[in-house]
């Protein structure tokens, strides 16, 4: 730590402790910008894309090169830095899926012929820990990493099962379709009944899934196991028999445990 | 991009395009806490290792949770996020090195028996991007990703030979030994004309290295291979033997190329 100033202040205007820190949230809105299909970009490009003032995308980039999280290449291009290499051996320590577990991923989308997805709640988003691409060439809309909503898709309403009501009013407050707290509260309700999801092109147009909980000794959902792929192959029959293969694999799964998390 | 508020302002009081972003660093600072060895925290001990204030801890472990970078476990303990995965994805992607020059290096480390490092320029640190550990159980001291000073250790010698005078005055200042930019770009001169660097104890008592440049097909030095190990096992004669294998390991690297860089 280079600093032992101890002072309350940063940037949030209207502070308290539960406020995003303005300047972080931006920084980290840059550093997402920056993806294997975009891999590079110009402070033109980042200032026009972030809407942000060029003096602060300079200020930003500059604090993130600083700490090797950006690279200036060639031609004023900038690109992900090699100080990201120490996050990726810190992800891959703690959220390394067991390569069982990985297997039994495998296998369920060998058998269905469809993507498979693990994720895990944070706040109101939901996060990918582990895929298996299907073998159709379905586009790849989901990486491992990325942040999606829980306000739609099959897995979210799993770990929706797994939320409390703070979390539930966050999502609540997100949702396009405007469901209040106690309108989740129930679906919930029934996905825990049923014991697994389904979803048709709730996030997205023409996407469906299927998805069934990870859980604990204690039957606490951990991570929500999802297939998922194009409308058109999720059929009522298809549906009917990949319902069965998830339930399935995610018992599997659950019984393997993902990371310190089992 | 949440926000398109495109006011100059933040949270640098003395401002300028190239003063770090105050509480960026301060997020990054704490992030860079998590590691393998030390997975996870609690808010307390954030607050007493940083030095910063609680309510500033709480405020920016909050932003980093909203973004899945760190996670909240169990007992109040704070770990490493899913977020970081996608780092870990974007890292891996552009970062790694080719398997012809990974193999390289394990073969280096084979026949000299002692741990090979990658390292590349970033400002006036040098980062981890690849590494071979040593079949003696030497103690692991530098991890992918990690970085170090340039002030010291033979991959730094090797590295200024690659640097402009601005990054030569970031370095100047922070060297303990007090060099000057004109002594550095002399002892840079005398690298680049021998064509490798050994250093004994400088960085950490009782640590040896020698390294030799990874060029582009211009010269210019992209990396700095180094083969590091206790001082007691570098004497003059297996220093001779292990410059000719660095040089020569260091040179095929440089025909394969090191990702994008080459």
């Amino acid at each position: 730590m280079p600093t032992t100033d101890a002072a309350p202040e940063d940037d949030t205007p209207a502070g308290g402790a539960s406020s995003p820190v303005r300047s972080v949230a931006r920084a980290l809105d840059l550093l997402a910008l920056f993806t294997e299909d975009n891999a590079t970009w110009t402070v033109r490009e980042l200032t026009e894309t972030s809407g942000l003032a060029k003096t602060t995308v300079l200020r930003l980039v500059d604090t993130l090169q600083q700490r090797g999280l950006l690279w200036s290449g060639e031609q004023g291009r900038i690109s992900a830095g090699p100080g990201l290499l120490r996050w990726a051996n810190l992800a891959r320590t703690t959220w390394q899926v067991p390569e069982q577990a990985r297997q039994v991923m495998r296998d369920l989308s060998d058998s269905c012929g469809e993507t498979v997805n693990l994720y895990v709640r944070s706040g109101a988003t939901r996060i990918c820990v582990e895929q298996r691409e299907g073998r159709r060439s379905v586009r790849h809309i989901v990486r491992v990493g990325d942040e999606l909503p829980l306000w739609g898709g099959a897995a979210s309403k799993v770990l929706l099962t797994g939320a409390d009501d703070r979390a539930l009013a966050a999502v609540a407050a997100l949702d396009p379709a405007g469901r209040t707290v106690d309108g989740l509260r129930a679906e919930a309700a029934e996905v825990r009944e049923h014991g697994h999801a389904v979803s048709h092109g709730e996030r997205e147009v023409g996407a469906s899934g299927v998805a069934a909980p990870v859980v604990d000794a204690d039957g606490a959902v951990l991570a929500a196991l999802a297939l998922g792929g194009p409308t058109p192959r999720f059929t009522d029959e298809a549906v009917a028999e990949f319902t069965v293969a998830v339930r399935d694999a995610a018992r599997r799964i659950s019984r393997i445990g993902i990371g310190g998390r089992a």
